[in-house]
């Protein structure tokens, strides 16, 4: 039979065909007037994308590139970081500033639970020293989305800075940088960006630039005062991915097109299809505040949740990411993120009913599918 | 929202992604020793689809120009013809023999029904003196699957020869064309050969090549006697399509992965499990004989066929294919052909649950999908 490939997985995501063609085309010289032109179009984009009128750094790397960014450029050693620690990604914070000899503050949250404000307010009193804290727009991990705006609010009556991983987030929920005073935000291009990845971006209020300032750190590639200096002459310290940034100006032509907002409501109905249809099949959801990212569903008594992801991936063609370590095998991810449609919502839940099926689960087989069709057509315009 | 665009419809058909990118590379001159070796490997190929000894002949037009190739180069004015007319295809072949001065004898069948090789039978009886016998393998407009290996049986035993239009039905189902003495077979790329319209292949026989010496009939681009001294010089007479060629070539690649058989099996399951679908809806099937290419399903009473086929298209971007004059709005068509998997019969499947419950009609959501699931979860290797 032929097999389609479905990458229903929080990253990388489908890349629109019209992107993708984008990548075909000739590389020019980055160092010209016509890749500026072409670069800073993208800049302003990725502006509007993080809801900013600060400069929106283009790094050529992964997400995890931005986050190392963030922390040498924003830190000096021995500093004191307060990590916001509830999977894979708040692990990652704390490991980076390991490395670097920072002071870490963990608040240990458990997998698939929330931080509340308070909580960190708390912590922040307890460490009035602290120069920033580090989160997660919405832990890939699990699929939480945090409550950045509340965390916002109460770091912004602190010397520290909010520096906010947006990689699986931005651009699917909402994370106005300057309305809601995050002081760094970082993204990554395989997301909701809608292209392959390679690129990340990240960029600096004030507040967190008096932190570059003084940052004693090392670092080369990722020197963010190079990169101010690089962007006021509209280029870059080092070669950037220039077909990369082809196609990342061509798919903030479909973002500008749906606007952010209208992107983020996209988001938010594949995500209430999909958790519609899990509780139909009798699932139950694993993170106690499900966003629009991707849904985390425990693997159902009686079923080994790494066979499932297995024939899911191998039988049907559909990927859809297990957890990871720790909690590999306890839950599973079904991704709605960046370019895909109700369809893929359609596709993802049939292959998990037919999974089911086959793993000798009682599920009634269309009933997961006829939830998540009601909420699509009644949504759908 | 943003809407992926899925192609339904009986032709063009999806085409895979490592083809499409071969259209993206560089065009060599046709008159050079590198393109004569990828088109006799792509013209290997194709006998290899129509399971034939007998040079394969590429035209660069759509599968009417190959329709209009076999009537002008086996006919001479004056000639009696008989046609098998069950739709607009039947009916196409009628209008092509009119327009050269062909006498036609059309063999007139209710659209869905099928025509039994005694009943043509005794109209070449009836008219001996019938140079050729036109028939679809299948006819795209009603979705039936003619049986012409019986034909092929009843016109062998006189002077005439079988043509047979395997646009849409070659490589989806069976026609091995030496096997049941075929004497001449055509088809087109945009169906199951998985490419963009643009290329038309075209074999003929010894039986055939005999009337293609005696033809009168006024042809120039079409001419096939030059078209078998260019293919002698490994080449075509005029410009063929190159970069059609080179994905052609791709899409054979796939093809000869899965095997002839393997890919008419593919289809099988395909059309298994759509049918499956649409009766477990309550809907009924137009076609008396329905074949692997599509489905055609009648309109159910107090729906608006076009409307569906509207909402279908625009609602919901699935791009099944309504009926065609006379029968517009009396059924449509939901294609599983080509480079299209199991995913896009849920789709289809889907898309229509949903547009009937958008129009009113009493439909359970998710019950066609689970005849489908039950389908091809079973089938699935």
């Amino acid at each position: 039979m032929i097999k389609k490939y479905y990458l229903l997985s929080p990253g990388p995501t489908p890349v629109p065909e019209t992107v993708l063609a984008k990548g075909a085309l000739p590389i020019i010289h980055h160092r010209t007037k016509e890749f500026s032109d072409l670069f800073m179009e993208m800049t302003e984009g990725m502006k509007y994308v993080f809801q900013t009128k600060n400069d929106v750094y283009t790094l050529t790397s992964s997400g995890t590139g931005a986050m190392e960014t963030a922390v040498t450029n924003l830190l000096s050693k021995g500093d004191k970081a307060i990590v916001v620690n509830g999977g894979k990604f708040g692990e990652r914070w704390a490991q980076i500033c390991n490395v670097y000899g920072v002071e870490v503050v963990e608040i240990k949250i458990e997998w698939g639970e929330v931080l509340s404000p308070s909580k960190l307010e708390e912590v922040l009193k307890d460490n009035p020293e602290t120069k920033a804290v580090f989160t997660q727009l919405s832990e890939t991990s699990t699929g939480v989305v945090y409550d950045v705006k509340g965390f916002a609010e109460v770091v912004s009556k602190t010397d520290a800075v909010l520096v906010v991983d947006g990689i699986s987030g931005l651009g699917a929920t909402p994370c106005p940088m300057d309305e809601w005073g995050v002081n760094v935000l970082l993204t990554g291009s395989q997301k909701s960006l809608m292209i392959p990845p390679g690129l990340a971006f990240i960029s600096f209020d004030d507040k967190a630039w008096k932190l570059v300032e003084t940052s004693n750190l090392p670092k080369y590639y990722f020197d963010m005062k190079k990169a101010k200096k690089s962007i006021g002459k509209r280029t870059t310290p080092y070669t950037p991915a220039v077909s990369l940034v082809y196609q990342q100006l061509e798919a903030l032509k479909i973002i500008k097109e749906q606007t952010i907002d209208g992107i983020i409501e996209h988001h938010r109905i594949l995500g209430d299809a999909t958790r519609a249809a899990v509780k139909a099949i009798g699932l139950e959801l694993f993170a106690k505040a499900p966003g629009n990212i991707l849904t985390s569903v425990k693997t159902p008594e009686g079923i080994d949740g790494k066979e499932l992801v297995n024939i899911m991936q191998k039988k049907y063609s559909a990927y859809i990411s297990g957890a990871q370590d720790p909690m590999k095998g306890k839950f599973f991810r079904i991704a709605h993120l960046g370019y895909m449609g109700g369809f893929d919502v359609i596709i993802a839940i049939s292959a998990l009913e037919m999974v089911l099926a086959d793993l000798g689960f009682n599920v009634e087989l269309g009933k997961g599918v006829a939830a998540a069709e009601n909420v699509l057509r009644r949504e759908w315009k």
